[in-house]
Parts: C-alpha cells; sequence; structure tokens
C-alpha cells in the first residue's frame, strides 16, 4: 500500500515510539505531531519523532490518518470531534481501555472511519524522550468491534500493524477491557501499592537502595507510571479493576492467614497453585 | 590467599551459581558437592558445577570452607551437626533469613568459624540446572552479627564475596530480617497472590497468554519461585512479613476505596506517592 501522511496526536512514549516503528517501515510519507503539551511537541521534533508539529485542525486537515495516543479521558473527548472534523480519513487510538470510548461515539455517523486499538506494550515511563524503536514488535494488538468500522480504514489499520511486526486479535470491547484489567492493570495497581507500602514503613531508604534485589524491582517498576495516564484507565474500567482488586486482596489474605496460623500445609499449597502460572508464562 | 577445598551443601539454583564462580574466580583448590537430592548431586556432576560428589561426612572431612546453600529450615537442623563435626574449617551460609539460625547456634563452642551471609540474588528458577554464570556480580552481601565470627573466618569470607564481585553490608540479624522482608519477601508473596488472582479469575487462559505483556511478566515472574524454598522463609521471619503484607493490603484498600468513591483526585496522589519509588530504584 502506499505510504501515508499519518498525524499523531500525542507524541509521548506510546505515540512516539509508534511514530518510529511507521517511518522505519516505511508506512509513512509524513509524521505530523500533535501535542498539547509544547514541551513535549519540541521534544518530540528536536528528537525527529515526527517531520513537523502542526496545530490540531491544521493536522486533521492535512492527514490521510490520525493516531490518537492521549490519555483515556482526553480520548474520549477528543474523538468525537475529530470525527466531526474528517471526511473519509482514518482514525485509530492506541488506548488501554476500549468499552467507554466505542460508546462515545457509537452513532457518529462517521463511525465507520474509526477503528478502536490496544497495542500491548507499554514501559514505566512517559513523554517523547520515552519513545523506544523497535517497541511494539512481537506483541499483540487487539482490534475492538472490527465489524463497526469501514473495510478499508480496518484493512489499513491492519495492515499497518502487521508491517510493524504485530499479531492482531480482534475482540469486543467489554472482553477487551475485562482481559485487559487481569493482564495489565491489575499488576500497576499492585506494583503502586506496594511502593507505597514499602516507602511508608520502610524509613530507612538507603537500606532498601543497597539490598534491592532483582526480584523487587520487577515488582515494584511499574510503580514509576505515569498518574496522568493511569488515572482515566482505572477509572474507566472501575468495575473490572475492582473485581479483580478484590479478589487480589483476598487472596493477599490467605497469605495472611496461612503465616498467623503457622500452617506450612496452606502456605505451600497456596504457592504451589501459584506455581500454575508457569503454564502461561514461560 | 591460597585456593581452598570447598563443599557445597545444597547444589541447586544458589549453591549451583555460587560454584561456578568460586571456580572462575580461582577461589577454590576443589569443589565437593553435597545433595540429598541424587538428582541433583548427579546433576551438578554431569554440569561440572562441582568436582566430585560426597557424602555429608565426607565432604566436611575433605574440606576447608563449608558452605550451606539449602532451605532455611534445613539450614537451622543442619548447622549445629556441622559445627559438632568440624575443627578449624570456615562455615557460611546464604540463607534469606538469620534470626533463627543464628540463635540455634548462638552458644556452640564452634560458633566462631561460622559466618552468617546473605547475597541479594535469586531468580524463580530452581535446581542446578538453573545455576547461572556470573551470578552474584555487582550485588549486595549482607553479612549478619560479623562480631561473633572468627577474625580469620570473617575475613576469608569477605574476599570470598569481593573476589565475586559482590559488595559487602554488615548488619544485625534482627536488621537484616526486617529489611529482607520489605525488599524480597513482600515481593514473592504480592507475585504468588497475584499469579492465583488471575488463575482464579481469568478462567480464559489462551488469552492471558496472548495478551500478557512486559508489565504482566515482570510483576508475576516470581510467583515461579520454589515452595520448598519460599515456605520456611516466610514461616522464620512470619512477624516482619505479617506486618508488611498487613501494611501492603491496607494500601492496596486505599486503591479499592479510591476507586470505589470514584475519587480521581485521591487516586492520583496515590500514584504521585507510589512515583517516589524513583528515589530508590532508577
Amino acid at each position: 500500500m502506499e505510504r501515508k501522511k499519518i498525524a499523531i496526536v500525542g507524541v509521548g512514549l506510546i505515540g512516539g515510539s509508534l511514530a518510529i516503528q511507521l517511518h522505519e517501515k516505511k508506512l509513512s510519507s509524513k509524521l505530523i505531531g500533535v501535542d498539547a503539551n509544547e514541551g513535549h511537541a519540541k521534544k518530540a521534533l528536536e528528537l525527529e519523532l515526527v517531520d513537523e508539529i502542526l496545530s490540531f485542525d491544521e493536522a486533521i486537515q492535512q492527514s490521510d490518518v490520525i493516531v490518537l495516543a492521549v490519555p483515556v479521558d482526553t480520548m474520549v473527548s477528543l474523538l468525537p470531534i475529530i470525527l466531526n472534523k474528517i471526511d473519509d480519513q482514518v482514525v485509530l487510538d492506541l488506548g488501554s481501555t476500549k468499552s467507554q470510548l466505542i460508546e462515545a461515539i457509537k452513532n457518529h455517523p462517521k463511525r465507520g472511519r474509526y477503528v478502536a486499538t490496544h497495542p500491548m506494550w507499554g514501559t514505566e515511563y512517559s513523554g517523547p524522550q520515552a519513545a523506544v524503536r523497535g517497541a511494539y514488535e512481537n506483541k499483540a494488538v487487539i482490534i475492538c468491534n472490527a465489524e463497526e468500522s469501514d473495510t478499508d480504514a480496518l484493512e489499513w489499520v491492519k495492515h499497518m500493524y502487521k508491517k510493524i511486526g504485530m499479531h492482531l486479535l480482534e475482540m469486543e470491547a467489554k472482553a477487551h477491557d475485562l482481559h485487559a484489567a487481569y493482564v495489565s492493570h491489575i499488576s500497576h495497581i499492585t506494583s503502586f501499592a506496594l511502593a507505597n507500602t514499602v516507602l511508608e514503613k520502610e524509613k530507612e531508604e538507603q537500606a532498601i537502595f543497597e539490598l534491592a534485589s532483582a526480584g523487587f524491582e520487577s515488582t515494584v517498576r511499574l510503580a514509576k507510571s505515569n498518574p496522568a495516564m493511569w488515572v482515566p484507565i482505572f477509572m474507566q474500567n472501575k468495575e473490572n479493576v475492582l473485581d479483580v482488586l478484590k479478589e487480589h486482596i483476598a487472596q493477599l489474605s490467605r497469605f495472611k492467614e496461612s503465616l498467623e496460623k503457622e500452617d506450612n500445609e496452606y502456605l505451600m499449597r497456596l504457592i504451589e497453585e501459584a506455581n500454575k502460572i508457569r503454564r502461561i508464562i514461560k
């Protein structure tokens, strides 16, 4: 397929990393950056993530494809405005929650031009300087409610994701949000809470710094993640996240009980059960 | 210093990885393996982690240094027996808890020959085949109650750890066990509980497998850890682990509350607080 003029709204970690891939895989004839944060816009240009920075309106006017990579609350207010302004361009988003966004434009006359996607990649860092080359490769991308998108728009988006090395899955938005709560959102909550636990109780920070092993770092690293991105995700996916979080607290309480009762066998069973995660992650 | 004949009791992940380093750094003139698990003993020999396998008694008789790398409950029963058998050899352990072990041999006439240590390294795998080359390098090792060890024994153990690239810290056993609960033990409990949460609630394992991102993997990987190693650690460090675990459940409950009340500001504050972990881990 021929190269497209692509506007990326939000040139931070997610949008910036996509920009690098779009350029490298020769998907874009031009990359236009849009960012409400002037510092980020400037930085994205400086790092050559995008070819130029334009205003929101100019960018939409001059692009064949518009990619939304902003926090999911901004997404919900921005997407209907974009659909109002476009003609037959393709619009897609890279957000971590899907139900509320899809609901927001369900009856929009331009609904078909929009493709709802969630590439399963990210890091705990943010901003254009956190953009990573080779991101997204060999990861999954979920396309939600694909049947509501126009065939040509859907095809181009699939083509794009395949070209940058992702494998495609299709799912209804509700199923997506449930699974995302399990395989991504709860990990972030446990990590944030673990950081707060250690910071609250362990006053000798020097000791943590010196002793912290790789195990600690791996369970706590997500706690560095950006609140502006995560607060709206948790709120939009509140019901699912609460369900999983309640179960997680119940599971932790079992460990607590086994220790309080000094019940070695029970503790052994709990850990053996947990070991079954080997079936899922290598 | 001249090379020593070193016996490693327990040639699994921890003992096996140390064996590789002892050999590579020319600290050992001979490496003798001891393991109650015959399969592990055979495998360790096959992998050339050790030069020969001997019985417990023979190994003690023929060694200058005896390294204990067995689960911490076995350690508590084995250490007094070893001290009964030795003459002036050096004995050290690599266990993750220290108070109970040190207490167990506090008044032993050979107390001075023993050095209590905890090298801060491990992985979620176990057994001799999990041994890693270059393990321990650039990590911290804690020596506990150093003043209770004989000077020559202490000096040799410090020499050994420096030679394999570790940086030394000294600490009382009680302080060690408290810090270990924060920077290692709680991470394992959260990871086990997270695995159980997901396995319990998410019946569509295929979905987890396909969607699981790097974030999920990093928070859940410790859940693959060996129960035979971890049950005794948690039990021996029960008081500290329970303290931290209760605080962790309280912190998770704050996230739950912020979601239930849809209190964006509170959730934002909780995450901003967690972000301060950046001060401690890069």
